[in-house]
């Protein structure tokens, strides 16, 4: 056993992929998997609780926040911010669980150089630009010209897939699942992990 | 479905870590597994079979073989070499076979470093210097003296492990094999397994 501590899981991929599909699954199939919850400005509505859905920060909160370089990524949003708190997602980690972040390409960058050592990145790509295009349509969840704009800017995110740790065609959603799964599963036993280990094995007598 | 291609799985650690037993396991475990069979210069035995246990190769034939750089690393014992050949292996992989590869610490640098971008490479490490002393003397195949000096040269192995994709402390095998199983299936989902698809998915119409 040499994975006490937890990994940090980035999936990442153009609009309509299907992040949160896959979000969801992994949360109902992993023990030891937890969301990363945000930091946002904006103000809270019915249903929001605070350090569940979000953490709550004024204005000055978040700039303070930045200075301290206390995200791990920030982004605004319709004059609205919202960031991933270094703090929340590492305390997590040390205490064994793996934190998983649903987050788009930039944001997705921005926590891969932050965090490097404790991040593994997924990317997921659609089976075609086709099929891409019906989901962002089918979805219905904004303007036919904003989905559009979105499939424009898919062309030039899927060449980022290739600074990711691994990449996913997500054609069907069971074998998605499982190979993040396996994904996840595999990063507890990245070298860094093993490094106290190894330095316990050197300090042992040679003649036991 | 990215990962048409197999992976060259390098399974490896000190004399006496249990690799063998591992390799065994996943071999009943794992569906399109198959082992990477060897070159070797030593004359049949009864029981031996071409192609199967391993294949012969005269004194010049292997000389010729590593002129050509057909081994994926080769190394002499007892008078007699031994080397993997780089055509078996690719040629599984392009068939779509993983290929395990149970390799002492040495010729698993050398894989490592000839077939980088194909191999997947495990560092297996003891619990504690004790216990893998006492699994040293304990397999009695070789004489206590021979096996001490197996374990006077595991302490400057395990350093290697730091070279390795992943690192796993073998402590009871049910955890092993299930952790190398899913490395496995992680490693089929590298980036550069999907560089096909990325081209593919950017020559598509912007309107579909």
């Amino acid at each position: 056993m040499n994975n006490r501590r937890g990994s940090l899981l980035v999936i990442s991929g153009p609009s309509g992929i299907g992040k949160g599909t896959v979000c969801a699954e992994l949360m109902k199939r992993c023990e030891r998997l937890c969301f990363s919850i945000s930091c946002t400005t904006r103000p809270m509505r019915p249903g929001d609780e605070e350090g569940v859905t979000y953490f709550f920060k004024t204005e000055e909160e978040f700039d303070r926040m930045i200075r301290e370089d206390r995200f791990l990524e920030y982004a605004g949003m319709y004059g609205k911010r919202y960031g991933t708190p270094r703090a929340f997602v590492q305390e997590k980690m040390e205490a064994g669980m793996d934190v998983l972040l649903d987050i788009e390409t930039q944001g997705a960058l921005q926590v891969m150089q932050k965090a490097k050592g404790d991040v593994t990145s997924v990317f997921l790509l659609p089976p075609s630009m086709q099929e891409l295009h019906s989901r962002l349509i089918g979805r219905g969840t904004e303007t036919p010209e904003k989905a559009e704009m979105r499939f424009k800017s898919a062309y030039n995110e899927v060449d980022l897939a290739r600074q990711y740790d691994f990449v996913i065609v997500n054609d069907r959603l069971e074998e998605t699942v499982e190979a993040v799964k396996a994904i996840l599963e595999a990063s507890h036993y990245r070298p860094e992990r093993a490094y106290t280990h190894i330095d316990a094995l050197k300090k042992e007598e040679t003649n036991p």
